[in-house]
């Protein structure tokens, strides 16, 4: 359930949802957009992959990195990351000034999902007739305390990646605050403000995550600080659409007009842009 | 169970333990220890107290920051943080140059106790004859998530904490980095190391704090190569021994020798320093 939340990599998210059927167009959308444009996201992705898979390898002592490893990819891709790639490229830097900040996202993500996942397990104890099944390969005692490994070590890759002459480090620190804001305190205010009762905050930091990724990748790639702030809320908006969409699987209502209102305001911010330049990124929220 | 673990603060570690009385010896000589050098570390914690409670007021969203204040400070002290403080004046810093650092490392520590605390809630569902009770003020998915909030956020304190005008950066990131190291991957590959069982890895990224401390507290104040890494090893032993001493609680055996012996070890590694200044930081294993 929460895998399918987050699995919604260069969603088609434009047309109004106001069918019964949602869920079948819905699905039938996700493919649609994702095979319009497959390779840029998912050349993206396949960069952090890689990223991630040389920061943890396989290693020994094999009982902490085989979970620390099957947990950071257990979790879906999510486009917080892609996002921080895009907007670095949209600003003008290269792909891997921003790598490591994706990576570490996706760590943060990983983190919150494995502990949702907990969660989950939980309440499948509690009512195994009614919840969905969540496979888990872990105890909960590793998933609660391997998510604690990995939230730090997002972190820590990108202290690691502060260049020794002390070129970036302004930068790296800006992305860590932007992290730890939309992880910690402010994320859950976020989640606060919006009336989101105390168990759906860790969806509401996930989309938190997403204006956290546009803005860190437009910091790394030496954007403006109106470019930084109008690629924070094109992500903080492409974020919220996709909750909504998700949400909508279960809560019938107005939201495909909804959905179609965000989707406009989220390509307004790109108007500030050069209109060559915003193709790739506007596929997350255009059809 | 898991507070009185942790609460070893000023302690006397130096005598050996060879009765079998150990339990009620031990709360004795703690409560000695405290005594002799009430002042100095007492000194220290109220500070990083005064600290957190500013950096963590209760305000709205009162769900978000009351759990936060909460568990914050329902974590025991920590000497981790405490070694912080004490390791900066060592090498002649000022107590504020390590204060943030010292806030952040109780930060970390209190989301891990909250942590371990949530999974005796699920051992006390499975068995409550033998489980201690532990009360909990919220349920677990509160305590889930605020844990999950708090560690960042003494991420973002240290990163907010950088001087505007970047003369302090450089150590900032170096601390960040000691942190991330310490409750990620390396403190629970620590606990690997020294054939500890999953589930006791918190415990053990607990100690690894303690070295984290007192490291982080000789880089900002501005110690040498030798006395940041001197004063690691004083740090991590301190910590080894407190988890040593714990344990003689439930595993008799002879335990006092060795705790003997590393006490000699730390001491050894304070004799780098001028002896009058290695007053108050020797107390945490010093008759």
């Amino acid at each position: 359930m929460a895998g399918a939340r987050l699995s919604l990599t260069g969603t088609n998210l434009s047309r109004p949802f106001t069918s019964p059927a949602r869920s079948a167009y819905l699905r039938r959308t996700i493919v649609s957009g994702v095979a319009q444009n497959l390779s840029y996201w998912d050349s993206i992705h396949s960069d952090i992959d890689s990223h991630l898979k040389k920061a943890i390898p396989i290693r020994e002592p094999i009982s902490v990195f085989e979970p620390m490893h099957h947990l950071t990819f257990a979790a879906p891709k999510t486009t917080a990351s892609a996002l921080c790639v895009a907007a670095c490229e949209l600003v003008g830097g290269n792909r891997e000034d921003a790598i490591v900040a994706a990576s570490a996202i996706h760590l943060m993500h990983a983190a919150i999902y494995t502990h949702d996942h907990l969660m989950l397990t939980n309440s499948l104890q509690s009512d195994p007739e009614t919840e969905p099944k969540i496979s888990h390969k872990f105890g909960p005692n590793v998933e609660l305390l391997t998510g604690d490994g990995i939230l730090p070590f997002g972190f820590e890759l990108l202290a690691r990646s502060m260049d020794p002459a002390g070129d970036n480090s302004d930068d790296i620190l800006k992305v860590i605050i932007e992290i730890t804001r939309a992880v910690g305190s402010q994320g859950m205010v976020a989640g606060q403000d919006s009336d989101v009762e105390f168990d759906q905050l860790s969806s509401q930091t996930r989309r938190c995550l997403h204006g956290c990724g546009a803005a860190c990748g437009a910091i790394l790639g030496g954007g403006s600080h109106d470019e930084i702030e109008r690629l924070r809320r094109y992500g903080s908006i492409a974020g919220k659409i996709q909750g909504l969409l998700n949400e909508m699987d279960r809560n019938e209502g107005g939201k495909g007009q909804l959905a179609e209102k965000w989707r406009a305001l989220a390509l307004e911010e790109l108007e500030y842009f050069d209109s060559k330049r915003i193709e790739q990124i506007s596929t997350l929220v255009r059809a």
